[in-house]
């Protein structure tokens, strides 16, 4: 029984503030900058594990929230851990179900999901919202909620996030948070975080204290939280990262725009330790992918390339004129492919890109054939995986800024141009 | 350019009236008997290619009636037809859109669905049926009817049928022909069946006419009709098998009972000419399967296997007590299994089974969860794949009557012994 804190993480190549790294697992060396795929209930939506794990896919994200609620940690435990329950034997992380605070509970009662679902290709990961309907009660010492799937009333505490995770048997696990709304003022974000910062002691406590209860090798990451305030964020960010975590978690409301979340990100990197690896939660869009490697990101899980995958949204730099496409995606719904017989993307080496046409693509997700969201779902998988290749090939060279150039420029010269078009109109 | 009449089948082994057969298409050879998956949209629900090769499955059908509508005829023809469409590249069956005259007419006008969907563990096969709103008008040299996706009325004529499934490019392609309802009396049924033949003289008619319009290799067979009527079903088989097909489909109302099918069996499967393929249309749970290979049928689709694994229903021949299980399923949607670590079936060679708890299973199922219903009906493929090698083996040995009785008579002894429970009560 060994207990790795802080985690095995190497940072192998450094160019600027991006980062080439290398964080060790149980079940594997993740290379990092990396995508992580998030598969909530324990499966990738659509997606047996192969073709998971064919698609270069190195790491899963499963919620705690959703495994305790069913089938219940305990289920997953007697199997010996979530590896051997989805037979994925390549690296997973847990939340700490401190998301799950946010969005069936404040962010029900704002009306409002996750900030990611103001950005372009982002969207809403909270469930069925009805304002004042809160179906949570953040108090100090727990958090007390009602289930989305019976109704039934839960509680969780810091010492119960860890016992679940312990119990799922993660290769990384994320200290109990709460996960503020943009809506919140300065005042209730500050209050919060001060909160989250004593859950976070009562989560490295019970980690260590829990670590005989089953025989897993697991990493646990602090949550940075304090919303879109500088001091807050600031704080946050020197109180999780002098704590003993194994790894660092940049969670909560990044503000309502990619700029305002790039400023988060400036205050909030600076402060952590170099040594840990740093996950930027719930964001994975292109831009914000490069923005974030830019600043010292290594990590990162969206649910957008497969959520959009499933509604036709595959990833694509370029359009069917060669022209950059600002939002990196192409709309297989879309009529004009229903006799299309080139791949989605002729230069993409993923399954579907090597056989399938958007023709039957589309004709796939038009008539509501799963196999249409599946294949779509393992060319978007392909496409983050050959991007972080890309990334983590132009940290080494030392050429990550002039890559993101390459990538950004064109789109924001479009972005920019509409705007002068508009406003000449 | 070849056209094969009659089909290169030959019968290779003989146990009684079962035959253990071989037929060569252009995209490979066909062990008979055998179960071909439905894959009405160009897809099997769920499954990727690959998956459904794995299974063992060796034959698809794919619906015409649904290729013509969505996504066309001339966008497959488009790609080479249905195998590069679909990336499917061992051989493929297609209806000949006959059945939707049922389907979406009588069936709807008559509020009842295939035959079949009275049979434990089959279910109909009819779209969103509401008695009186028939979608189909039956002409004598004509079917006009209205689409189910978008309301657009259209006309199949034999001509039509074969111009499509030439265009469809399948192996195997059937004759034009309505299917009658088990509400139709003997009268209707036998001018109907006799419109039949007409209509199959101009599907041959038709079939050789375009063969040189694309460069396929295809066998048409002939569908018999004739209800649950003696003479009408004896009359049907010796003019379709008369005709010079190359292989006979045994189609339309086969009576509301297993036995009332058995007996339609009876009556033509030996006025059929020996030397062809014969092909049951859309039956295939385990009974009819062993009773219809006793009368000498080959071939077999049914989306039974397919849908009930979509619902959890997963083909197993024996109980957790180890007892027969009279429906030959589980459904792993019982909450008996949420804890139950165990495979489907521990003798199972599929991917499943060889990987999957019955546990991790009904969470996919239970979470709706695609992948769930995709590792099922992998499991129902593979299930029927081994039956019928199981079966192939048995004539092989001349030894498939032993089997049937092994596999059949302990639970028609169950049936018999709940029938008798039940009057003791």
């Amino acid at each position: 029984m060994t207990q790795r804190t802080p985690a095995p993480f190497t940072v192998l190549a450094q160019d600027g503030a991006a980062r080439r790294g290398r964080l060790e697992t149980a079940h594997g060396v993740v290379d990092t900058p990396a995508f992580v795929a998030v598969a909530t209930q324990g499966a990738v939506k659509g997606v047996e594990p192969r073709g998971v794990a064919e698609s270069g896919t190195q790491l899963l994200f499963a919620n705690t929230y959703h495994m305790y609620l069913r089938p219940g940690a305990e289920v997953v435990a007697q199997h010996g851990g979530l590896h051997r329950f989805m037979q994925w034997d390549r690296p997973i992380l847990t939340d700490s179900g401190g998301f799950q605070v946010f969005s069936l509970g404040a962010g029900i009662e704002h009306g409002v999901g996750k900030v990611a679902s103001m950005f372009p290709g982002e969207e809403s990961t909270s469930p069925t919202a009805r304002p004042g309907q809160g179906l949570v009660k953040v108090e100090e010492d727990r958090v007390v909620f009602t289930s989305h799937v019976d109704g039934s009333r839960h509680e969780f505490t810091p010492e119960v996030s860890m016992e679940i995770q312990r119990a799922l048997g993660a290769d990384v696990v994320i200290a109990f948070d709460e996960c503020t709304s943009p809506l919140h003022d300065e005042r209730y974000t500050r209050e919060s975080a001060e909160r989250t910062h004593r859950w976070a002691d009562r989560s490295l406590r019970a980690f260590h204290a829990l670590g005989a209860r089953h025989d897993y090798e697991q990493v646990l990451y602090g949550v940075v939280q304090g919303g879109a305030f500088e001091s807050v964020r600031r704080d946050s960010a020197r109180v999780i990262g002098g704590m003993g975590f194994g790894g660092m978690a940049i969670g909560g409301n990044l503000g309502e725009t990619h700029e305002a979340m790039y400023r988060v990100l400036d205050w909030t990197v600076p402060e952590l330790p170099d040594a840990l690896p740093r996950h930027l939660l719930g964001i994975a869009d292109v831009p914000s992918v490069f923005e974030a490697v830019a600043r010292g990101v290594d990590t990162f899980d969206s649910v957008a390339p497969t959520r959009n995958a499933r509604n036709g949204g595959v990833l694509a730099r370029f359009g069917d004129d060669g022209e950059p496409l600002a939002n990196f995606r192409l709309n297989l719904r879309n009529a004009k492919y229903a006799g299309d017989l080139r791949p989605i993307d002729a230069s993409c080496d993923c399954e579907t890109c090597q056989s399938y046409s958007r023709s039957y693509l589309r004709h796939l997700l038009k008539a509501n054939e799963q196999l249409g969201q599946r294949l779509a779902t393992v060319h978007n998988l392909r496409f983050m995986a050959r991007l972080m290749e890309e990334i983590r090939g132009a940290i080494e060279a030392g050429r990550f800024d002039a890559l993101m150039h390459d990538w950004l420029d064109p789109v924001r010269k479009t972005a920019r141009q509409k705007g002068a078009d508009a406003e000449a109109s």
